[in-house]
């Protein structure tokens, strides 16, 4: 169970993250003057909501396989994938809003990570049902 | 366990709220003949979708963190939260649809649920591991 | 438990198909010369955008509803719905693709699905709670 514990603590981390950027989305949204339901109109805000919607669509990935995968591989492995996920967040967040082309580095770590999370969750619980 | 009951049951009302939602944008799609794959062209489909879109990055947020809120909190807590979450999806949708500018109070009551469930599921997992 | 890990597989499965669309969508975004952060600009790429962001609205319902069906209900019935919803959302992208307006067969398979495992779900945890 312990395991689970560093797993809940990431998801914890990484969905706190989200409500940072959704926070930061709203505060663009009103800064480029950009009036619901547009959005579009005023590049900085552009920029910022693709960092929450792309976060978005990594999170629902991640919140499930980080805490099955958890369960059937070492603790140590999920929270290093955990940890890479969050900083790859960062940085994509980061460096999209500096400049869009150069938002591949921490797209990559984001994709990767949950690659191989949703990859060992699936081998572990087919391992599980048939060991 | 009794704890993880009333959680589960706000989260499929959510998710049943959400799913209506859904249902609504697409019936809004038909009625303001905004041909796929646009997502723009006519005001009240563009709300609606707003509305429908909004909730779902609300929902990546609560649904793990009203279950792990209340594997570590009292269950009235977590049902306060929950309900608060659902109530003010529904004034948001309503006020939204009516005026996009109105929409700010439905906004804040899930975006304060969502925060304290988060932030209590951080402390409650950081405890459980260091206590 | 044999119930929770049928589900689990499926669960994975569903995530990684996501996951695949999702690289779609990032290769359709290159093949297209959509630069970030627009989304539009490309019939292609805004087909295969809409096909990855529905698929979004519909696994934040899927992901939480088969888990909690599953632990209420027969595994059999969890694994039914679960394989409809991973090949509706097959289908839905290769209809979306070839032509939009027919994507109601493969939306409607999914949403379906989903209806009953979320409408099971609250059923079941009203039934364990009260029962």
């Amino acid at each position: 169970m312990e395991n689970i514990e560093y797993a809940v603590i990431l998801v914890a981390i990484a969905l706190i993250q989200y409500l940072v950027f959704v926070g930061m989305t709203g505060a663009a949204r009103v800064k480029g003057k950009v009036e619901a339901p547009a959005v579009s109109g005023n590049e900085h805000f552009e920029r910022m909501y693709r960092v929450q919607m792309n976060t978005l669509e990594q999170l629902v990935i991640f919140v499930p396989s980080i805490l099955i995968f958890a369960y059937y591989w070492p603790a140590q492995w999920a929270a290093v994938l955990g940890i890479a996920f969050i900083i790859g967040r960062l940085l994509y967040c980061l460096s999209y809003l500096k400049n869009p082309s150069s938002r591949g580095p921490g797209f990559a770590m984001t994709f990767f990570s949950n690659a191989v999370l949703v990859l060992g969750s699936l081998a572990g619980a087919i391992w599980a049902m048939t060991g």
